[in-house]
């Protein structure tokens, strides 16, 4: 099994995803700022992962704290989290993680118990486990949406490197295919960083899922073959509203699904639920360095100084989704509905 | 000016267009095989540019006829035309050219001329020439399309590179910012050869012409923003009934412009026209090699042994097109009835 993010000797061990597919090697960071560091610069990447490496930052910096007294402590314990809060902008997962650790820190204090620091490493801990479980239970809720023979496009990676491990939309179909269902995906490559052609295609082949490699702007034309009769994808932010924010040219391929009557579904943990804000037009799109467009790994492959605009991620309104698939059940239409449901049972 | 192809000291010149943009250099064919080889693999692209190539290819291999005697060099050439026609089976432009060649040639024998291989040279050049001509005749009908302000999208590479000189979608763009209209373009990058990035990008910046690259799974982002307000790509086949092939990617382009209301222009000439086939479906689409995606320049992106799909085209219905516009004016729906008259006033 694909262990993505997790803790050992008081260190947070990731697996180096920009080193993926050519290089399987670990990151080890035994310093919050070094979490930070690995999140900013797509170490670690996919909501979920971000939530947990953000969690156990933060317990990596609480034990940095452990011999503050306990005012002291909780101030600079919310200050670093607010440090790590700052790294990436659209991942609901990573404010999430850290506002429970600010929770449990003062549920802590509140029960009175000694060991601030060591509590906060056992909450990360527990996130951690539960974005395994949160994941398996996803795929056994999702895993009844897919049929023998589907060919399924999937956009980016929302795999086991996108969370602790076994994935959202690729947990899903991990179920399917574990329950004997004979599926065939379709992998957009996922320009610019390639999530896609290096990180889910290396899944895929790990667990021996059929899979075919495609650029982005070939889906269009698969769906108008009739070769794709399924869309499931992740999500970094979803509003009130259902409209869900997930990377960049996942909105073309819901046009192009509706326009094809292909079903389009998201699988994402509640944990990237944003209560907060009413609809996808509130949740802040993070634009990343143009070198990401016009470089790969060193190689140039556009003319100096040309201009760029690299948005990450873009909004999928709500009414081109077929259905959401979370741990708690699979939401459909109406959404803003069944999200105040899912947020009644938050409570 | 950029010169794509040209004839010079009985061999052709080519652009490498394989080099650009960091490299500026030129490739010399003085043997057809040469030509069919640059040809095959992108040295030279982009439908017009391989029309006028392939004639040159042809010219140059009939001067190696130069010995043989009137019937035999009549079968000598036509069958080396065959062989240039196999070397890509999309772009119209390429079979027209050598039909034009074949067809000068009984000209020329019936005309009882001494040199047939000088006059197919001559011809070639013509070709050449008209082509160019025929750039900035599109340049002028199709600039008014374009006002002040305009933000414009176009996919893959239209322009002098793709042409003998001056470009079909990029030479209205040109035309139109010769005119003095100020114009922003979006430059889709266009996987898995990233014409785009590499040859529209270089272009615009050659041209002074505002620009911004993105890739390909943006656009759609960007028009939900109200940031791009027209599209104009070319093609590489067009059928009776106005459905066009053009480079991969196109059709999602031409679904994204329907849904947000933005106008999808395609600009070709005349010699991209298929009169002789009813729909898109009849047209042969180019499947290119894995390595085109799995690897950029040496450097590989995907876990190896992956699957790949990579067609070079995509087929978007002519319902989704708002105006074509050629050098013998700009057509509008019904397309048929347009393209109909278009091919009486080719007889």
């Amino acid at each position: 099994m694909i262990k993505t993010v997790f803790w050992k000797n008081n260190a947070v061990v990731l697996i180096d995803q920009n080193a993926l597919p050519l290089v399987e090697r670990q990151v080890v960071c035994s310093d919050y700022r070094g979490v930070i560091a690995a999140i900013r610069d797509l170490t670690v990447r996919g909501a979920p992962a971000i939530g947990v490496a953000a969690a156990m930052g933060a317990a990596l910096g609480a034990l940095a704290l452990s011999q503050e007294p306990g005012e002291k402590f909780k101030k600079k314990f919310n200050a670093l989290c607010d440090e790590i809060a700052a790294a990436r902008p659209t991942a609901r997962n990573l404010f999430w993680a850290l506002e429970r650790m600010k929770k449990h820190l003062n549920e802590v204090i509140r029960s009175g118990k000694r060991n601030p620091a060591r509590e906060l490493v056992r909450e990360a801990k527990r996130i951690c486990a539960e974005d395994i479980e949160i994941n398996r239970e996803m795929g056994r809720r999702g895993a009844a949406l897919f049929s023998d023979g589907d060919h399924v496009l999937t956009h980016c990676n929302a795999g086991a490197l996108a969370t602790a491990g076994y994935g959202t939309a690729l947990g899903v179909l991990r179920a399917a295919a574990a329950e004997g269902r004979k599926l065939h995906v379709y992998v957009d490559e996922t320009r610019p960083v390639l999530q896609g052609a290096r990180l889910t295609a290396w899944e895929m082949k790990k667990e021996k899922i059929p899979a075919t490699l495609i650029c982005d702007n070939m889906a269009g034309a698969l769906m108008r073959q009739g070769k794709i009769n399924k869309v499931i994808v992740g999500a970094d932010r979803i509003a009130a509203n259902g409209d869900a924010a997930n990377k960049i040219g996942t909105y073309p391929l819901a046009v192009l699904a509706r326009v094809h009557r292909i079903p389009f579904y998201i699988a994402a943990p509640v944990s990237t639920f944003d209560f907060s804000i009413k609809t996808g037009e509130d949740i802040p799109i993070e634009e990343r360095q143009a070198d990401e467009v016009t470089m790969f790994r060193g190689v140039v492959i556009a003319p100096k100084g040309v201009k760029v605009y690299n948005p990450a991620f873009d909004v999928t309104p709500a009414r081109l989704i077929t259905a959401m698939i979370t741990e708690r059940g699979v939401l459909t239409p109406p959404f803003p509905a069944a999200i105040a449901r899912l947020q009644k049972g938050e409570k």
